[in-house]
């Protein structure tokens, strides 16, 4: 259980032309002036929870702990889906009940979660078509004010969680994996653990025995680094977060091997 | 009268891949450092002023009183037209005189305007076309220090303002009504706010009467959120700011009902 | 030699799209929560170092003095290029030794260069692949809390520098000179400072007997706003950063005038 920082981050499908993001932050200044406050992306395709789930689970762990994280995509809001504040061992998530938190969920050890429902907390504006502003940004901000999870509402024992990744790779058969995301520089992002995948490949050589089947053509290479890679052909490397990513020396990945968000290519290790 | 609370936000027509929204900010910092800085939108159509006012007007309710508002599209920098410092009972604002302030100065009860011509509170680097840099923002972060505006310069009776749109909208009869904004969602926010349309509705049903004729088909009813909406079928809420706007569910109701910012269409009440 | 002032600056090409700049941020924040932290721009063209050289060597100036400014535009990520910290007169720098920071270390009188190499001052979590987070942002953050730039790591006396552009201009004979960047307006400025420029200019008159010769078309009036522009014919100034620039009033130069960044066009001063 961490101590609250004073550290907010934001991840939304707002965009940045809209002054949507912009008034959430008010909300939570107008609860405390003096959080700090940092964006982790507001381009999280409209609506698209899974990989708001994913780059979440991708990006909190930069923060210290006793970060409160707000994520809203929220195709729900206005409905009676709950609204969810947790506190996990090292973070605090405030989101909608709908699958988003999956990705921390699966990652962080759980110590409460609780529905945002005491409106002594909701914004004084209380609107019944932006919560962000109204209930999550607020509820954020108390959190990180100091007030307990258990303050804000009910506990949850049943969040909504995605339908999990969860194939346990084995050796030998080849297993789906989705491509989660793709950055700007091409490198295409696999819901592929190291912790996962690291077990089965052989001794000394970390790309021993790997083949990753792309619409572009089969990969077979992990290296460290981008710029180990000798030419310009595609290689794999576990990212900076920890994600087996396919990437083309100063290249596009994505384009090159003909990968999208969403899509499942098949791996196996031999 | 709001003390001021530290709180600085910036809107321009700058966008964010040049260096110029920094650059404010850094110019706000150097007169004090202590300041939380947030960026409401910087992508302003270039020169657009009346969406700017429009924005500005929308957003900075969600701050906290004593709030510094800078605001800048700026088409005549470099010239004669003065730059404003103003005092509103709950905020405060900086911004050219060019009609900007004009959607805040319809909703905010005024203390004090000033123009911003004591060189005490310029940057050091004072040039000639970036008073984005030089002069604005120097005097936001001046007045969010606890400077009075009156110290900046001579007291404005007549601030310039925008054309208003200032239909008192009758039952019965059509009325035109700007479409003002369209947000990332397709949503399509008109000039109408609840305080003016809501009288004229009929009793409980809050849609009860109303017509509003947009080039892609007439809308007929008021919902309360986005998800109540039963179908696919266009429809209007009152936004999170108070705005009559028309939307579709899981779509883009600009695309759909053919609405663009500056379009005018016709609203009727029976 | 300036006190750290407690502000990090931000610039790289990573977009916003992505979660790796708040990542850097959460890194910074991760050594001391009570940062302000100020976007400079993350839409660098990919790899573009020497695109990231001129726009921070436009930017710094407008910051407090002892502010940090971390830079990673780094096509070198996780070779054993240096990484670098800077201490110059007023400010400090963070960057891959890349020539990153050929501009800045061309104007400011530098104090001290170190390389960054002294594992206490990395993330915890140090990546081979995202410097960005785990190097760069954590020592920038380290320094704006007083660490001297001599603990990071060992003196560099040869850091890489860009091949500079040069060219003392002389008055009667044609130069060839870059154009470095093109702003959202279409301004497009070029590599040559007022500095340099005007001792050669004749008298009063600031346009006097200049010509520059662009793809569109022959400029040779220096005006000093672009509102004192009489009609829409394209004329220079030198713009906020003391920087010759070209513009049209309300118009875009660039396309007017067939400018790019990384062009050279020639100008010549009778």
């Amino acid at each position: 259980m961490a101590k609250p920082c004073g550290v907010l981050t934001f991840l939304t499908d707002f965009g940045t032309a809209d002054t949507f993001v912009g008034e959430m932050k008010g909300a939570a200044l107008s609860v405390s002036p003096a959080l700090a406050m940092v964006d982790l992306t507001h381009e999280i395709p409209p609506q698209d929870v899974e990989t708001a789930s994913f780059r979440l689970a991708v990006a909190y762990r930069s923060f210290p702990p006793g970060t409160v994280h707000v994520a809203v995509v929220d195709p729900g809001v206005g409905t009676a889906r709950r609204a969810l504040a947790v506190e996990t061992e090292s973070h605090y998530f405030v989101a909608p009940d709908n699958g988003l938190l999956s990705g921390v969920l699966e990652r962080e050890p759980v110590m409460a979660i609780h529905a945002i429902e005491n409106p002594a907390f909701f914004s004084d504006r209380m609107s019944a078509t932006f919560e962000g502003r109204d209930r999550f940004a607020p509820a954020a901000a108390w959190i990180a004010s100091g007030t307990p999870v258990a303050d804000l509402g009910p506990r949850v024992d049943d969040p909504v969680l995605l339908a999990a990744f969860d194939v346990a790779p084995v050796r030998g058969s080849a297993f789906r994996v989705p491509v989660r995301l793709v950055d700007r520089f091409g490198n295409a992002a696999l819901d592929l653990t190291r912790e996962r995948l690291e077990p089965l490949l052989q001794g000394e050589d970390p790309g021993a025995g790997i083949r990753i089947e792309t619409p572009g053509g089969i990969v077979e290479t992990i290296l460290r680094t981008y710029a180990e890679a000798p030419d310009e052909t595609p290689f794999a490397l576990f990212n900076s977060s920890g994600y087996l990513e396919l990437a083309v020396r100063d290249g596009d990945a994505s384009r090159r091997l003909g990968l999208r968000p969403g899509m499942e290519i098949l791996v196996t290790v031999s």
